[in-house]
């Protein structure tokens, strides 16, 4: 039995992970699982928020948006609403905890990193997406501030790596890396966020239809796990290249 | 080893469960899980929104909101600040989305039930809280709505029952139910939200000192798995009392 | 002539005040005039807004907000409509306005209190029954700040009490604490705010349909006058037992 | 004893009352107590909002606001910040109660007539002179509905003449008409809506220090009640020259 | 070939510009082009905004706004929609910016000058009234703080005029100073700022239904350069006047 | 006297245009003007705004962002700020402008076409940058619609090509298409829309510093229709191409 795109069920889409893609930001990606296209950016500045001042530590936080073109039929623009959604809210905390996972704040010091996303074309993962090119994007703006010395030497503020794919069950099958069609047609939907030594960061499952046993749970968690070392592996090969 | 306030690994705080609570409300309850109380009311409205007419299905949604003083320190009113924050979207949307999974819309008929969840004290849990009350005011409202012949009889919309309950690691030992200081100092903290017969509806762990291994998350889900066949039997047991 | 519920005109309805509700809060009170109940806390803070730093006073505010359930029929949450209402506005400053008059800003020293006022079922006077709960909550938060030494002892914040009760014209007749019913047949409606010693705090009447007389304003003045007697009688009944 | 501006205390600051101030609204009225003037212009619309529709009756409403500048000290814009202040919303409604009272909603068929009161010099009773002038330039919207048949003859749908003042003790001397710097120095603020045949419509005191007694009270709605009649004569005089 | 209001093409509508105007503001103006009426208000306060603090520079900026009824049809406020549109937004900027192309900061020194202009009535060329309009208010603000010593004698901070006019092809016809009819019906429509010596501040030239060539853009800027000539004379003889 | 990157006073940065850069959406492109790059998408959907229904005409309409690190400093989104700044509305509607002055509405037909144009680095001239791609995606969404016979073939709903670019004078000498850092320091600043056949549709200069004289405009008009001209040349080459 195969898949829309003719994948087997344990097949990530091509992944692509161009770094230095803008000019101005202290690390840049752009990232394609398959036709699922984001622009991640890093930037840093010194100083961190308010609530964190004097602590010695820094901060990494995240914003996740698509373009109202994004998807197959146009959206509002959440500026143009004036508010953002709650799906918005909840991608961008997520990718900002995921993030965070792996940073030591000690070594980060009072250094404040943000990763924009924005979803340029959507065709399921976007959020997956959007947290492995953002770790691309951080590492790169953490050795840009090691660089203009922003950053001590000494202590690496990156403790790991951290990677994210979905998951989930269609027609009763077990598939990695769910594009928009099968997203849509998926009984349970998951994803997962592991580091590059296989815990997990994050587990969301959600069940679109019926709720799911306990057999297929550990059945999509360990597609997760073996997705996640693959991208894991694309990570490490787009970063050992030269910028 | 035992906790904060004595309790096994594996106990649940007492859970008390009032119905009625409002004269208003189709279906209304009062629940406690230890210190932490929701208030979950259902109202019916017949009608659908715009995008479901004429579809002959009904609609459930939930709304959170935390009162101001439900915490220990006093938070902004949302209604103040002019916007929903990303937390209460959240939790809105998985309270939606968990009662949603025990519903046929087509035996509903096109008719709406919005559940309001509001945590007049907060002590840990309040989400998980919000939905095990907000399952006992959803079957109210539907017995109501019954009475009312609203919906039609023959078919019932609810197709199971639904509870939730929290899960955590601290200082490495998995606890069921945790309170709020034990939610501060846990590395890993997971909401899992079960049907009646031991499926799984929601999924949500995060790490939020180290990842958590696969043993780990195994460790919780069981936990999670037996608190929440508790619940189950709370509600039956709240259900069974005469109104 | 009797009323709905069988009171005379000049009688209240059943008013109950539990003090210490909330585990959080350094005052709190459940209040009912009849099947009107709020959650009143009281929140104390060191410090003042801006304006009024270094001034040596205090401040006292209040916000009040009515549960969406709270009434007949399901009203939107202001915190979803991204604003607040003009009659949440109005009422939020009239409980801030009617608190302010018994307090010595001088005595109370640069501390701030916040009272919050939320109707968790309405059946009218709800922001009577907000000023009679929010006054004992507050009588409790600055008990408990003379004890933290916030305050300094010597001299009493509170200078008197203060209490508020609805009247009105209905059918002719003048009618004290006018339930949720007779509200909507009131030909004029009234709010009165009365210290303990019989003096006005406020009073605010609104001719609904018919423009009222001076006669007509006098008799339902002398109903609001003994109508607060008896709440200023309530109050100090619930502050007398021990918490 | 005199006031600030050489007046009795029993009497009004000069009232000037000027009809057809805009060329494009069907009733429009610049009007001045003193230094306070406040352009009032009445929008006739066919139909009402759709809460009403159907029902043979129409609606007016109204809405107040300060220019930025019309203050001593300029104040934020309300459109710049995004929401409308508790003051603005609880005078526009007054506003709108206030004219409301005086209009027999059949006879007006289903119109709508918006009230703009924007203060463009403030100087004390702004709300009060905004009543007063509104009242005007809605009868001369009717007349011009009446002139272009939006509402039938036969039946007048103004039922009485509606004008206000604000009244309060200062130094324990009851005042008439208070001036900002009164305003700000009064023990007791008031502002009173009465009909033309001396009836109340609103009656709105507050204690701004001390609590006031039964006493102060009558005190100072006698003084109300005499300065409505000067208004409403002046009102009349303002009505009977030609346009 | 004459215009609706029988003016020849090049000739202005009656202008009239009214000095002192408001008894809180430093510099007011109430200008009439025509039917079109704006009120201009300047306020002066000490101080700058963070961005510009220490620099030794002062600001000048603006804010436009229509009434609600200021047009023939009336329009929702700004305040009651919560957000300021487009079009308001760009004219408070272009406004601001005319402005402060006569002004030199540093003479000007640490202060900041709010320009209010709300247009009381609309009949076309409101923003270019504004202009006008706001320049007398402001040399009037300046010379009211050289008067304070909030500005330092020595060095003036206008360091010439400026006025503003629209100008429009209308059925192939350039014409000066569109009133609303003419504005509507204009194939192309420009508002151009000059300074008193004849150079441009601003241009901004709309083809409204047909692209315009070169020829009819210098054929409309001719006429906009003779108007400003005689706006800058108008302004002269009003600053000439002892206010 | 050479510029920055080398260019002559006259000469265009290096443009390019490539089409087909959404999968989903009706036209696309990305556009470069030097390293300024905007992402211009039109989406056609059947059916117009409410104001326009029964017209048989059509809507074309725009939206422009930045993405928050397009610039050098990151800037807050303006999703998350809740309001559209000034800039950014004043620029969506320029670009609205520019396209609906090449399209005939009756040829249109009913059908709604929205260019949203998402700045992805900003270097200057993004708002010309915009307009010119944007008309290449809306000629490709027109073909598109053709296609799919949304629009009647016999009469075409472009009526001419537009494109835009900015000039300036730096140091007194008038430049074309200035990057970011000339425009920092340009005493004028003119943005300069043309059709085809060298008309203008619209024109917005501004001094930045010194007012501008008729000559100066002069010679850089003369240096926007030169520019329009080659940009002119670019889009037809880039729609000359098979998409």
């Amino acid at each position: 039995m195969s898949r829309i795109d003719g994948r087997t069920p344990d097949q990530l889409r091509p992944v692509t992970i161009q770094r230095g893609w803008s000019k101005h930001a202290e690390g840049s990606v752009l990232i394609s699982f398959g036709d699922t296209k984001v622009f991640c950016t890093a930037s840093v500045t010194e100083g961190v928020p308010r609530w964190r001042k004097g602590s010695g530590e820094g901060w990494v936080t995240a914003e996740y948006s698509m373009l109202p073109r994004s998807t197959n039929t146009r959206g509002d623009r959440e500026s143009v609403r004036g508010k953002i959604g709650g799906r918005t809210h909840e991608i961008s905390r997520l990718i900002g905890r995921s993030l965070r996972a792996v940073i030591d704040f000690k070594a980060l010091g009072e250094n404040t990193i943000v990763l924009d996303c924005d979803v340029l074309q959507a065709d399921g993962g976007t959020r997956t997406a959007a947290i492995t090119g953002a770790y691309v994007a951080l590492a790169d703006a953490i050795t840009w501030a090691q660089g203009k010395k922003l950053i001590k030497h000494g202590r690496q503020p990156l403790t790991g790596t951290v990677s994210a794919v979905s998951v989930g069950i269609v027609d009763g099958v077990p598939l990695l890396d769910l594009c928009y069609e099968e997203d849509v047609r998926a009984e349970t939907d998951m994803n997962v966020v592991c580091t590059g030594d296989g815990r997990f960061v994050e587990v969301q499952g959600t069940a679109e239809a019926e709720p799911f046993t306990r057999d297929e749970l550990n059945g999509i968690l360990d597609l997760a796990v073996s997705g996640c070392a693959a991208l894991d592996a694309a990570q490490r090969e787009a970063l050992a290249a030269t910028l």
